[in-house]
């Protein structure tokens, strides 16, 4: 019985420091997009991980550099236990090869009938942020731009949708409502019929505008992630908490868990390409919770917030 | 987008009362097999209810009846925050309808070119039993007879494996051989390369046996549950633990919850299928935890378990 028919990639080669770049070869090429895609998701990885430490005031990031044999590498870091958060992870990579179909459809999210026969080449690179503070009456966020807290501060909910919105609204008035509702679409759980969060945008595959307007535009998203969410942090890192409280933080992400496990695409689009498991997997909390059919009282702030992941919110 | 395109199959009704059988019509004939399966899961669930609540001194079963309006329905038991357990779950359900293509993929791991056009008719009737005690130096199994526990006592494995032998033998001595290795092969986390526990044994779709000799089987295995497990609880439920051992238990139950979430047929099945969701997750542990890139010291009892659910024994 074998449980999963995918072939693997080759495993990853751990390496003692980092490379300018983990292009190679005709690859290498310092006009082209994806070197400079590369370059940007790079500085934002480091001026995202700075602000975090300044901001956690006692936790220091561990680096982790990997690369492929067969193309690409990347960078994790991680910052465990610290003052502030739990576990907070910013990972960068840059990975091309060969896609076994089955990875192919679980990055495309298509159905069997998309499937096309043999590998297919891919070129893959990207930034991932997701920070998990200890303290439950504060934000988090993952998967690129969303938001995922234990409880509802509406300002601060509207204060992340406005710098989204913001960065949005400098490329094209129409990208905040597509994206918004784009991204409540994505961070569905089906079988809770309930999002895992408060959304924020969310955007995939937008093969219809020029590259240079998409790097342009991943950049302005990649330095909003700073002013949407350190000064929500700041504000609400020293609030006391109460047992009862911490316990509904960690069944809100065993609710992650579930997410990222079952449907994420770049979570199982990695586990099925055999990519570096603990830089794919440090989406999941440093602790998580399940309770049997925990419902929230009604009316309660538990219940505010399970209500809004039900039934998503115009937040601005 | 849509994330996941399967159909889900109507909602579960709560039910006030257990029925005597959760069969209708034509199927409801106390001389078929499928009245007789559910009869003895029925009872199975009465005895490891029963002992599991005077193993543990204190908690007790909370019950859940429900029923699908196109078929069947199931009795959902869960005990949490025992003196012993931290979550114990003794689920059985009766179920049958029509299956979408893509839940049946699910159920069967079948390739895609095994797929067969439109729903098929299905009936599936089980019993699950998940326990977690509270102490990491104790034993668990889920997903029917396979053990994951935190620490290796030599003798409780030999034990438990012993139970399942014996039960195999009085039908075929080739059964626990090849069952034990289909649950070492059943229960792997792809992804990580290693087994979720220290095995059992597992089989599924055994075709080639005729009905009676499969309940009488069936029957065999679900009466060697409490032999197999509860004195291995009896005698570990009092051990002392620390802090770094706590800690150590969680990390595999992570495991775990990326083994049930990502390659569990029985969870995928559900999700897909839409069942009865508090039912089908009732399998994920109270607390679960992820630490990245954890590596057990070479040579520790974190590592003799790692090590043996990388590289599976024979424990008799």
């Amino acid at each position: 019985v074998k449980v999963n028919a995918t072939v693997s990639i080759e495993k990853e080669t751990p390496e003692t420091e980092r490379p300018d770049t983990f292009l190679r070869g005709s690859e290498n090429d310092a006009s082209s997009v994806r070197y400079r895609f590369e370059k940007m998701i790079r500085e934002a990885q480091d001026r995202v991980c700075n602000a975090i430490e300044i901001a956690d005031g006692g936790g220091k990031f561990k680096e982790d550099v990997w690369s492929r044999p067969g193309g690409g590498g990347g960078i994790s870091r991680v910052l465990q236990d610290g003052a502030v958060w739990e576990k907070a992870g910013v990972n960068v990579s840059v990975v091309y090869g060969q896609m076994p179909p089955d990875a192919y459809r679980a990055a495309k999210g298509a159905a069997a009938n998309d499937q096309k026969p043999g590998p297919i080449p891919f070129f893959a690179a990207g930034i991932s942020s997701v920070n998990a503070p200890g303290a439950p009456r504060q934000w988090w966020f993952g998967g690129g731009t969303d938001l995922t807290p234990a409880y509802i501060f509406e300002e601060d909910v509207k204060h992340f949708h406005s710098v989204q919105k913001k960065a949005c609204d400098k490329f094209d008035p129409t990208f905040y409502p597509r994206f918004k509702k784009w991204c409540d679409d994505y961070f569905y759980i089906k079988h809770r019929d309930e999002r895992r969060g408060l959304g924020g945008i969310f955007f995939d595959d937008l093969n219809d505008y020029d590259q240079e307007m998409l790097l342009s535009f991943a950049t302005e998203c990649a330095n909003s992630v700073i002013p949407a969410y350190i000064p929500i942090i700041e504000k609400r890192k020293d609030l006391p908490f109460t047992d009862h409280q911490k316990a509904w933080q960690q069944l809100r992400r065993g609710r992650y868990v579930e997410f990222n496990l079952v449907y994420d695409r770049g979570t199982t689009f990695g586990l099925k390409t055999g990519g570096r498991i603990e830089s794919i997997l440090v989406s999941l909390p440093l602790t998580a919770r399940w309770e049997y059919d925990h419902k929230p009282e009604v009316g309660s702030e538990e219940w505010k917030l399970l209500d809004a992941c039900i039934n998503p919110k115009e937040w601005i």
